[in-house]
């Protein structure tokens, strides 16, 4: 048994959405994406390597339970891992023969839509990148996990390029401004309850790719606009705009889904209510302080300042009542401010049925992956899971 | 009082969507449109109009109540009527200084979404074509109350063109085809029930214009492919191309509206299930053979031939149950069959909540705007209402 890397990654919420491969296998997208990284302590995905000349198989743990190692996609990481320590002879070959074992755990729940997979590659590809010792950018083979992944290994707000090559070398994800740059910002996301049988990413991005007309236009005309226009918006901390071009690439994405045939729909009638939410109360600020952001699920990803936090929460709290109030939100401190009758009046809307929102988490821009070195490792030293789910 | 022209005008359901103006005041689209006139045995708009030297003001009743001669459209309408009078020289000075009064009511729930404005116009300017005795093509003065109303003064399958003209001039409607040149052809209208506050039209195009960025391509390179690829469709009595174009386009232009600033959903869970079971259904049967088709609101107008009409009302019978189930389906005679165990099993989809389809209309193609001489006139022989509303 040769050290256990243990490190947690981040989810990340466009702003700019990804939507279409131009290769489906080394996954590469059709346009450039942005987004922000949050805090891992709200949330964040675990994973501890190991290797050992013990091992007689490669192994995966995921919360908990085995699963199959065979999956392409952790293939492919792996291999491209191993191939990147060999071109940097940054560790020696019998190293490279050891089996490897691997545990990993979400803290939040998994099927709630919330880019889980992408906060799972990141840290997965991180940690055997620790464990292999390379230096160089590793996003590209984040990326061959889930596309979105490549945006997780690195904090603050993160633009993704497409890039041109067949071999998806260029198609690398870098920092605009680190988690540092614009300490203000917040999000709150709300997740909405919902039972319809959804249409996955990767087969909703195929069936937009071959029918939708509207999809060519976006991406050559645009996305390449709006991505300059977001990059400057983060640099200058101009929440308006940061706000007006997340929003309307939101919904130009799900315009996209509706323009697909067949067509598809991932937002719901509490979705829009949120959508309908943010445009007035922006509205009566005379300028926009909520942006939301839908990725491909009902949920919302409302980007807003700190001073903004409070206010919204309790307008969130009665639009959306709960039945379970006590842990209605989660994640960092705060305190919602109770919605005063006249803003009640001016937004004009009524409360949705209990329980449309589930529940909302508070969270912030933050960091990257980082290594933990707090003895938390998901692995015993023996290199078998601290906590193996018994079936 | 100089005799009474009563009219009886159709709806008409686009299946190349009309969402755009080039000139609001003129009613001139920024894009051609496509549609299929209904039969006004099941639906229509019905208007009396007659002039006497005995009135003292221009009046109007719709449904019975007296509504305000000021708005607009109306004066529009009518001062287009008299301008072409005068260069047809088609009445006498004396004739076209008379008052007029104008009764209209429609035979179906104004308030359902049915396009009532499109029959109403349509149906108002042909009687007034009548009584001013007006040869020549009135589609362009219906155009200016409602317009869609344009296509309402054909029947069969009608072609509006946008035109390039300023004054609109051109901006008229052509038959492509007469009702009996497709004689299989089938409509069921599926009214979903509905309570939130929606976009008007008017409202929701001006949005669109002014912040859509896919409409423009929309405009410039979608819809005229499709209006020349449908218009062979209907020709040909080809449904399968009628039908992928009818749900594409529908769909675009409901993308088209989330794609908006802001964004604005006309379909409800409903809509989308009815669109998840029409693709089902076709899937199911090899080849497309049922289309469906929104306008700006949840209900479904679902085109297909007569063949299919009995199945498939058997199975929206057993997709959206009713409580009213007596009448339920409503307009031409017809039996729902059943729907057979083996393809409620391939469809794997579940009734949706009790009365979510309120009712179904099963209507056909059919003729324009016809006089109608049955003595069944809105106005009394003195040219008032026969049957006012007493407020």
């Amino acid at each position: 048994m040769s050290g256990i890397i243990t490190v947690v990654a981040p989810v990340n919420i466009a702003v700019i959405k990804y939507w279409g491969k131009r290769d489906e296998e080394l996954i590469i997208p059709l346009n450039d994406s942005v987004s922000a990284t949050l805090d891992t302590n709200v949330m964040c995905a675990k994973t501890s390597v190991c290797v050992s000349p013990d091992f007689t198989n490669n192994e995966i743990w995921l919360n908990g339970k085995k699963e199959s190692f065979t999956s392409p996609r952790l293939q492919n990481c792996l291999r491209e891992i191993k191939l990147r320590a060999v071109a940097e002879r940054s560790v020696d070959d019998v190293f490279l023969s050891w089996k490897i074992h691997v545990c990993s755990e979400n803290n939040f729940p998994t099927a709630a839509g919330l880019a889980s997979s992408a906060a799972g590659y990141a840290c997965l590809v991180t940690a055997l990148a620790k464990l292999y010792k390379i230096k160089s950018d590793v996003s590209s083979i984040a990326r061959l996990g889930s596309g979105s992944a490549c945006r997780s290994v690195y904090g603050g707000f993160v633009h993704w390029h497409a890039g041109v090559k067949a071999d998806g070398s260029d198609s690398v994800a870098t920092q605009i401004v680190g988690s540092s740059h614009w300490p203000q910002m917040r999000a709150l996301i709300l997740v909405v309850g919902d039972d319809r049988k959804k249409v996955s990413s990767t087969k909703g991005m195929k069936i937009s790719k071959e029918t939708s007309e509207l999809l060519q236009y976006r991406i050559e005309k645009c996305v390449p606009r709006r991505t300059e226009e977001i990059c400057e918006a983060i640099k200058n901390k101009d929440f308006s705009k940061f706000a007006e071009i997340t929003m309307k690439d939101s919904n130009q994405f799900h315009a996209i889904c509706l323009d697909s045939y067949p067509p598809f729909a991932y937002m719901t009638a509490t979705s829009l209510k949120i959508i309908d939410f943010v445009h007035k109360y922006n509205e009566i600020c005379g300028e926009p302080r909520v942006a939301y952001t839908f990725d491909a699920g009902p949920n919302a990803c409302l980007y807003l300042l700190e001073e903004e936090v409070s206010k919204v929460l309790g307008l969130i709290q009665y639009l959306f009542p709960t039945t379970i109030s006590d842990s209605f939100i989660k994640g960092l401190d705060t305190k919602a401010t109770p919605a005063s009758e006249e803003v009640l009046q001016n937004l004009s809307l009524q409360p949705e049925a209990k329980d449309s929102v589930k529940y909302v988490i508070y969270t912030k821009v933050g960091d990257g992956p980082t290594e933990v070195t707090d003895g938390s490792s998901l692995l015993n030293d023996a290199g078998w899971p601290v906590n193996p789910v018994i079936e």
